[in-house]
């Protein structure tokens, strides 16, 4: 049961968003351009940091959520996911990828965890610095979600098909539209 | 030095809003509602959430930034914000805003560790459902922005007197107003 009154049954960040739409503007904002707007990183690889991270938080709502998200725009769909979530380091990913996800592992115990040698061996690898900049910014910004929605003790729907088709929303017609459809049913 | 080729010499996250305006937008759009918007806890209370939390993520740049912001703002000035930063549970601030940072403490570490009785000991003294929530939405917040500029390896000026003339900045016009300037003059 969630810590305060919402002013709905939605799960999640839903709820909060519906409860405090000053601050459901700008958060959905961020969340549209990090990882859906214009970028070397396909959507698909940016909710996979999404997805990890949220794991690492140990999220359910935001894990399951992401994990989805990813799996829809991800070649290897959600075997791949589920096996990044379980150990990066092994999972058949690319090695850049690999070595951005080390930075956001970094980043989910503290800003300060990361380090020189973490940065250039996502550089050896291709990575360049906006990627670096926006695989900081997408683990910092999970950081807060995941705690937004459990520091408020949200509910996650345990069905995964729910996950799943909201996934088929989001590919589709991204955050900032799905918060507008449902500020708009009031 | 930072981890990546900045595009200035702007300090700390201002010189990551200079390097990705796109997110520099919604980030100060959030940090505008969220600590000066409309709402029953005063901005310096909102800022000395911030600077509390920055303070528990070893984060000094945000933690140097909030406290002056909060200083600014509070009638204790920065002798109470010291206080706080160096031990909430004695400083001489209201039981209900006491309970509202012992939340935050819980948030800085997971938001898993929020529990019934924390929030059930904050409403005891006051707290609304707003406050609670907003309280969890500032640490939540802190806890990404100070990933971002510390995994970023952005520069914290040593100099007391630079953080306390952006206060008066902030306190005078806000975050948005001064994202815009210092995007208007390139």
């Amino acid at each position: 049961m969630p810590h305060i009154e919402l002013n709905s049954d939605e799960p999640g960040i839903r709820g909060l968003f519906r409860f405090r739409p000053e601050t459901a503007r700008p958060l959905n904002d961020l969340v549209e351009v990090l990882l859906r707007g214009p970028g070397s990183l396909t959507p698909g690889e940016r909710e996979l940091i999404a997805a990890y991270v949220s794991t690492l938080n140990d999220c359910q709502y935001c894990s399951c959520s992401h994990a989805a998200y990813a799996a829809a725009q991800l070649p290897g769909g959600m075997a791949l996911v589920a096996q990044v979530r379980a150990d990066a380091a092994s999972a058949p990913i690319s090695a850049k990828l690999r070595a951005l996800l080390a930075i956001a592992f970094a980043v989910q115990q503290s800003g300060l965890k990361v380090t020189a040698a973490d940065v250039a061996a996502a550089r050896a690898e291709g990575a360049t610095d906006s990627e670096i900049h926006d695989t900081v910014l997408i683990a910092a910004a999970f950081c807060m979600f995941n705690r937004y929605v459990d520091g408020l003790a949200t509910v996650a729907p345990d069905d995964p098909a729910s996950y799943d088709a909201r996934a088929q929303r989001i590919v589709a017609d991204g955050y900032l539209a799905l918060l507008e459809q449902s500020q708009r049913q009031g």
